[in-house]
């Protein structure tokens, strides 16, 4: 069989004094990390949007990226092409898992149901590269957002005509996620929202949005395709405002409609800065609330105002993520999938490469700074013992919900000022270069 | 009784073609507006922090501005005219609401017990001057801020004594408030956040700020004091992060605490834009999930990274911010308070006439528009017009709960694509200004 | 000849009280104010890409909008039918300028000299369509940002190929725009900037750039365009980071390569607010330096990081728009080009129309209260005021240059400290709603 | 003589294993880099006002943090024995440099005079301890901002009053800094600016900015005082807007009124951040138009709206940062101060020597970083490659001026399209992170 990615081999382990740019200095996925290997700790999967159908256009300007298996002039021959490209990627990588929309791996037509038999015919087609190569998708969703059908939303459209377009895109996209073994389903809402507030009804637009989840969490029971459903929070781009604003909208709305024991959240990085938050503060939110699910892996930058999918190669960040997945008990389902796109100037097939190899080694560095953080109990330590005073008398019986305001207020009384006790942010940071920078 | 505001008069109402700057065009108390005064209608009340004990000063500069009732050395008396003086210019505004803090009213003095017996000495001058004007408390609160105690939190604080502290002040602040017939209680929590997830237990942290709020809640309901509780949502400023960043988090977390009943929202426009939403969606937001309490009405500068804090004087805003709440039923036990502060160059006493007198006639326009808008049903005929389909088959049998997946994929092979409607946003816009600008 | 635009009538002005959608309530062309008509003060133009050109797509979804000149299937063919539907448009809506870039009005073909045969073809076409209407460009422009070979930059690209590409194309730009009688050419460097600083030469590519700017200005004088030339500053988007920040950037970049006499500045409204100004400091900052030179009228959304290009129906901003040109002394090459684009739900024909009514009623207003505010002397007075020291002694003895230090230090030395004086932000701000709201 | 800060003593290099957290691990004063030692390289300057002066207040809340030299309630004593304490501090850090306000090391008076000698006292108390010691300020600056009187502006107010008083406070400032041979002074303009300009006369502000930085240059040369004057760019806060906004800014600023030889830029981090820019854009763009002069180190968190002016640990940053101005030459009078003051929270003594530890250590990593990167040529070698074309015939005739329009379209007519070359961004970033974490 061709290659499409010629000259690039298996992406070899090489180890840190490497001087060849395509090899890993760090991810060598069978090195075990706190008792289980790299590759079962960070659960990397490519994305396939990015990856393989973005071509370097953006709002002001063309396509730059000639990739070889876009060349044949019909779609359905571009989709194969491609889908076996992307397993010689994924193989050369060696990641074991992919993920994907249903219109990035087969082209829609004139009819759903002519639609659904391209996505039958790529999908036996990607089962038997999977078959081949162990290689299965983290989860699959349906894209609601691109098709003008959905310009007003799929959900929460003012049209329910609309609103069964999407429930008919999102049965066929679990039915063949489920077909390919995906370890989970995925709702990212991007037209799930509104432009202006002057022409919505945002009450009802947020129960039919209810509504609809409440149904695929039936139909995912139904089919037997035992898996988590995520959401991906995003606060807008491209609404105005979306409804799954970040980590903390998606908990309230998913308490207020009954949907808690369904969904869990998929977070990006890139969406957390979009709404104002630190990718760490959707992740502790997330455990915090017992709603964490996966990691869209990517960063932004934080001098522009909207999502630019770099590719994750922040070595800092990857570190204090994989502190708190690991804290949190690893991942389950859930994994590291790079929603990133190569720069627009980077039309080299082989930069595609250097951007998985970059990311993939800098959250190799992260889970080992992680793993040593925690064997030495660094962070841990510093967080308990600034709580300690709540293990005494007075913070036991608050806890415990023993008193009221009237006793705290006696005690205040009694016992005058407490002393101030320094946060020691500078020390701490300065011991967290010590080991990020070791 | 020697003013303290001489040669301002009472503010009088000279109509729209009014010369006199000193003097109401707009605001018309009397006037009947869509059933009710204007005066019920808006129930403006004054901030005693921003409008007496706000002095120009600014990160980079000290005070700017010189009070009469300053002049005393002695706090207590400071306090005594300071309140003296409030009630003049209330009473030459007009207003029948103002709103506290305790630290504004009285001194903080060594121990509890002084700060205490100083806050009842004011509070009963407050009462003689409240039982000669009719002008009561929009709604109290607790300083939990300012003091270096609260540095790491009050009731999200590493020492349970700070939290027993933060008891002591709001049970004293909830009594004097009863005490001066206050028609609401405020929560707002500057120091309940964070400044470096470094040394934070998130989750123990907001579960304490639950155990607080639910003794708040029992408290109120022991002491008889009958009013709404009222959480106030920011962002961020002066903490990295806190806890209460906007309505859906506040939701969220009343609802994960079982807090819904007794907590409504205090919703502030510059706090709002912090938090990258509109006003206008955290109005809607909190409508449409029956949380919306009361208005901190200011505006803010988006240009600008903090609270600005600047008196509202924007009409368009004034104008689709009385259109949510006549809508929503108008204010009920809340209302608008001023949470706005002058210029630190509007160093003379009239300026906090003029900032006042401005925002007065800001909200009685847009009342008068919001009226109009309503009578005219503009924006509501666009919206239910724009809903309509979801009055027809499929969309009763999809709001109803009849239908799942199957039948909306059955549905869309029957009949294909849906049309394209436009959203007429820019014909909305236009109308919009009609209104507004008429 | 068949209408594009069925159904849509020349838009008649009504006046204030009009119910009729389709009608300009306060644009009425030949109404004078302060000397001239409203034609002769805000000279506006329709911009060909976003009204003609732009379907609706963004970065996240595929065209919306049908439009009957795009349906024949050939590239040229569509290129005429849209001019003679821009003509249409212009003459309905009384507008009498256009502006344009090369690529917006022919298609590129697979050569420099095919691309600019079409040009030719088209621009003959225009040039019929001028003469039969009495509409001209306000300005021309040619696209150096869509084509992949400019993906690194045009005139600061690391290859002199692209160099000469650029140079070719704006060669080609400046002949028809000189053709067609436009009042002006435009500079926009959308890629002149960087994507990141670790592959970039910025003092060899800004230095380039001045270089092929003087090329430009050498051509003008060449072939006798007597025109002004514009910049049009942008901070960022889509490069990461663009040489044009803002007018103080341009101002800089113009002095230190000595090429303040060629230049001037387009100043677009949502460009300015991305840099982090108020549209108006860009005005002020360009008529205090004298580069002042015409306005791309649109709204961004400050909420949202990225160029919204909504229509200008601001009618506050409008006003202090016009204050501020006014007091310049008014446009005199340049005017006000609508960059502005309907929103993605905006699908119907009528909408374009709406768009540009609602904008042009906005700056109709905005006209009339601006010279209101001039001629009661309002602003004015208020800053002569504050400033009226600067009369005395002392300010004239500053500005003059006579004394130095010294000399001032003896001053305060014998004066000692200054009165304060309100900057009465709250008053003006008062008064100013009077004059925009009445 | 009593220690001030007792138990820290002076802090040792122990190099890169140790465990004592007052230690350095990297800063090794006497280290030889690239020819020079890390003490001469780095030029480490402490800030009075941070330092010493910040003691825990924000706008919400009070101070936190007691220090011994605060005790005394007199204000002159205070003065000394602060001053005494610095020199303590500086010694234990071994800090060559420290920087000052006038206003942070002496107590301002009733008048002028008085102020002086008080400024007198205390420069003969710190000249005294220079000379014990061999430390020196960097640079000296005048307070120009904190006073009521300047509340409208210094150099820009609209009082020719309060344009002297700022006069008379930069020449005695810059005696003082003279005196103390201070090597450098700083023009911080936090109140050249505007609050609305609604009252703002912008052309005469910035021209009366020109005159004041004018005389100042004047009286350098009359009082022989040889070293670079400064201006420090920021955008904004405490005012609306800054007329120092960004580098380009004070670039135009400086060509526009002649004052190019006389004044050089002190680049801050988080006011470069705050205008929208990577600190090394602005780097670049100083050194790429000959104003680099001096960098105030610190960082800001990029999702606050505020200078949040913390201890500069980033260590990615600080290795650019050197790169930058190795490539430049190094420092010649600058040098990095830390423009930066404890968190809030962190009230003990021993924090401040964590935070000047951290980012001591921090710049020791970055300079080992940007020396080994410069010797093995690997950002400058990928920046040559990528322009190399411009070496060849077609860029010497662009560069050297010898074509124009006409040659340069000849030359595509004839060549065609040129080839799309990678920027090979992520590549890059890859290699820069095995440079920064190995």
């Amino acid at each position: 069989m061709a290659e499409y990615f010629p000259g690039i081999p298996r992406i070899p382990f090489e180890g840190p004094g490497a001087r060849n740019p395509l090899a890993f200095r760090h991810y060598d996925p069978s090195e075990v990390v706190d008792g289980r290997t790299m590759e079962q700790h960070l659960r990397f999967a490519v994305c396939y949007w990015h990856t393989f159908k973005f071509a370097g256009s953006d709002p002001f300007g063309l396509p730059t990226m000639e990739r070889r298996y876009n060349g044949s002039g019909d779609p359905v021959r571009v989709a194969e092409e491609t889908m076996v490209a992307a397993f010689e990627l994924f193989s050369k990588l060696g990641v074991k898992f992919w993920c994907f929309h249903d219109s990035d791996i087969a082209p829609e037509a004139a009819t759903l149901s002519e639609t659904n038999a391209n996505l039958d015919r790529i999908v036996a087609l990607a089962s038997k590269l999977q078959d081949d190569t162990g290689i299965r998708p983290l989860w699959g969703t349906a894209n609601l957002f691109s098709n003008p059908r959905f310009m007003a939303g799929a959900a929460t459209n003012p049209s329910p005509h609309v609103f069964a377009w999407a429930a008919a895109k999102v049965k066929k996209a679990m039915e063949v996620s489920k077909e390919l073994g995906a370890a989970g389903y995925v709702f990212w809402g991007g037209r799930e929202g509104y432009e202006t507030l002057l022409n919505t009804d945002m009450k009802r637009e947020t129960e039919n949005l209810a509504r609809f989840l409440r149904m695929a969490a039936d139909y995912r029971r139904e089919i037997g395709f035992d898996v988590p459903l995520y959401i991906e929070p995003k606060p807008k781009e491209p609404a105005k405002h979306q409804y799954d604003f970040d980590a903390a909208t998606c908990h309230a709305f998913l308490q207020r409609h009954g949907l808690l024991g369904d969904f869990r959240l998929n977070i990006e990085v890139n969406h957390a800065t979009l709404a104002g938050h630190d990718m760490l503060h959707e992740l502790e939110y997330a455990f915090a609330n017992d709603i964490f699910g996966s990691i869209d892996a990517n960063r932004g930058d934080l001098l522009l105002g909207w999502d630019t999918d770099q590719f994750p190669s922040d070595v800092p960040l990857a570190a204090l993520t994989m502190y708190s997945v690991l804290r949190g008990g690893g991942f389950t389902a859930g994994g590291l999938n790079f929603d990133a796109r190569l720069r627009r100037q980077s039309v080299d097939p082989a930069d595609l490469f250097h951007a998985h190899i970059g990311s993939m080694d800098a959250f190799a560095r992260g889970l080992k700074i992680a793993a040593r953080l925690r064997r030495d109990g660094i962070l841990g330590g510093i967080v308990r013992e600034r709580y300690a005073e709540w293990e005494g008398e007075l913070g036991r019986r608050i806890e415990s919900g023993a008193c009221g305001f009237a006793e705290l207020e006696a005690h205040v009384l009694r016992t005058g000022e407490p002393a101030l006790r320094s946060g020691r942010q500078e020390m701490i940071e300065n011991i967290l270069n010590d080991y990020i920078h070791s």
